[in-house]
């Protein structure tokens, strides 16, 4: 039976880029004979303005249901003051949290063809490869108490509890040894443990697990603080880097930036192998759903297409169509074709579409 | 009476290049009559092994004793596996906590000088100038309950508390605008609302001190992920940015580093006005301890002796002196005067020493 992809464009940009992705799946079924069962439906501010919610329970069990999830970006300021609850956002919260989706992969990795467009000089970031994995349903985003409370006095306490288990903390350090045996065999593990108690024990654990299976790994630990510092200073240090669900929001962004070209980066999260054999997986470009482009076929469809081939990587082992894609995207930004985000003197521009269909064409 | 000064070399580097800004006092006494009533005590991994803790409680009664303390830095890797009680750097939390230091200044400026020092196109930051106001006695750092638990089965669970109350929120606020007033008058407040109560309760309060009292101040609200890639793309948007405890931790070491050069950036952490009028301060170079190069004479002293100079301008109302000390500093840049970790071809090195003596010739 052929593999089932269910695809959420969501907001802004989302439903144009998504266009481009498809158009990819497309050509593989015309050009390759390789087909999908393919469905998609409504998230974010999508869903919140025909359902009433960010994400409806069908959209969830459907999601569960797939081998594997496109996402494309939510957010719109039209429901900024809807309350905490009725967030665009919540709908991706839910998906990680819903489907176990607990190790976030975020690739960043410089072009060479790009190595200009950041504003990193280019000696520091030329050949740049690290890899981010973030923890994705545990830590602050999640633990609880929280909320916001009245005082007597009629002041108010907000409160959030960042809560991390021995378990929780393995799995996801067990998803960055092995990757790191793939690729330049190294590790390292950023938290606070200067200040916080659960940082204290995300060192211990990632270090005991190093130790009991994956010695021939190179870990090191770094402070958060550090690392932000020195992903600016000497970002090739990198290879994996291991962290909490918080640490990981700032510090995959700030890898990210050091490209120079958001556009152009995906990601994946990956849930635990279930007593069927599948592994539940959403992936998603990093960048947002940029309201402020959305609609002009100004938006680079990079991200989304390179998400889609981490997919077939990832997901559906399908390692020479995936390669196939992201050699396409390479020859394309050779060929010196550019989206506004990433244009350039010299090169040419083309639009959301103009770039899906280049990729199709190499 | 003469100002009383209390001095807080620490570990690491921290007794050497407080020597140097000892230097400028010196000079200060013999060329212009000026005095301090100058103490000296031990603090951090110094403190640790002379009375077996990081700071004792005569520092701190000391401490709030005076007009204002000089802290050099604290942080020694023999101490590393002491124990969460016994690190060094509990020596700068209890300071802050005792004398409710809650408001961090952080200063991220660029010298003309030095502008090719940073990994960022000179382009990106030259005339960089963000002030990062960092809450310091709240937050995940000082939250409760906090610790690590042992589980029915023998695995763990660590656990942090963020709170903010309304009064904490405010107070660090008001330090940020009122800073604003007198530079180019925007704060950007950064939070993750997104997804923390915590985040949200923080921006509904700015906002409404905003409009009641700061309106003729620019206010804008930024997440805290988008804020670290803001920092790399185009910084210079920023004038203040206000924040908590954790994201300030991060937020502050980032935009010091896109300046290239740590060891020239001093910070104060302020407190509220006491009954007798006088404001708790404490001031610190942003670097750490710096053990590798301790003791070989190669440590920047500019960080400690520009702190000296806010000391000056913040707690002794000195603007005159604090802008001499400042322009020495720059001068002696211009000459091209240069320790080890800003050296670049065609400058003279100096060491240690050396710098802080051509700060006094100047
Ligand atoms: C949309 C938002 C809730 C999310 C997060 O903070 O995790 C986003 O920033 C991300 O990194 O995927
Ligand atoms: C020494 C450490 C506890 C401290 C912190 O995390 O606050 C330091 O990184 C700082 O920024 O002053």
């Amino acid at each position: 039976a052929p593999k089932k992809l269910l695809i959420l464009p969501g907001d802004g940009i989302g439903p144009e880029i998504m266009r481009e992705a498809r158009r990819i799946m497309d050509w593989m079924a015309q050009a390759r004979g390789i087909r999908f069962d393919i469905s998609e439906d409504l998230v974010g501010g999508a869903s919140l303005a025909v359902h009433g919610q960010p994400i409806t329970q069908q959209v969830i069990d459907a999601a569960r249901a797939a081998d594997a999830v496109l996402f494309g970006s939510v957010g719109d300021p039209k429901w900024a003051s809807a309350g905490f609850d009725r967030r665009p956002e919540i709908a991706i919260l839910k998906l990680r949290q819903e489907l176990g989706l607990f190790a976030n992969l975020r690739p960043a990795k410089v072009f060479d063809s790009l190595v200009d467009a950041s504003t990193l000089k280019p000696d520091v970031i030329r050949g740049l490869d690290i890899m981010i994995v973030r923890e994705t349903v545990g830590g602050i985003y999640f633990g609880t108490p929280r909320g916001i409370e009245t005082l007597p006095d009629g002041s108010r306490r907000g409160i959030n509890t960042e809560v991390y288990t021995t378990a929780e903390i393995e799995r996801v350090a067990r998803v960055a040894f092995d990757l790191a045996r793939k690729r330049d065999n190294r590790v390292c593990s950023v938290e606070k443990c200067n200040v916080m108690e659960s940082g204290l024990l995300w060192k211990e654990v990632v270090t005991a697990l190093h130790d009991r299976e994956y010695s021939d790994v190179e870990l090191s630990h770094m402070l958060a603080d550090n690392c932000a510092m020195q992903m600016v200073r000497n970002p090739r240090q990198f290879d994996v880097i291991v962290t909490g669900n918080l640490f990981g929001d700032l510090l995959s962004d700030l890898a990210s930036m050091l490209t120079g070209s958001l556009g152009m980066l995906p990601s994946a999260t990956l849930g635990a192998k279930g007593e069927d054999g599948r592994t539940p997986a959403l992936y998603e470009p990093i960048h947002g759903s940029a309201p402020d482009i959305a609609g002009q076929g100004k938006a680079n469809p990079l991200a989304q297409i390179l998400s889609f081939a981490m997919l077939l990587r990832y997901s559906f082992d399908m390692q020479e169509d995936a390669a196939m894609i992201e050699a396409a995207v390479s020859n394309v930004l050779d060929r010196g074709l550019r989206t506004p985000d990433i244009m350039s003197a010299g090169r040419t521009e083309v639009n959301t579409a103009g770039m899906g269909e280049a990729v199709v064409a190499e």
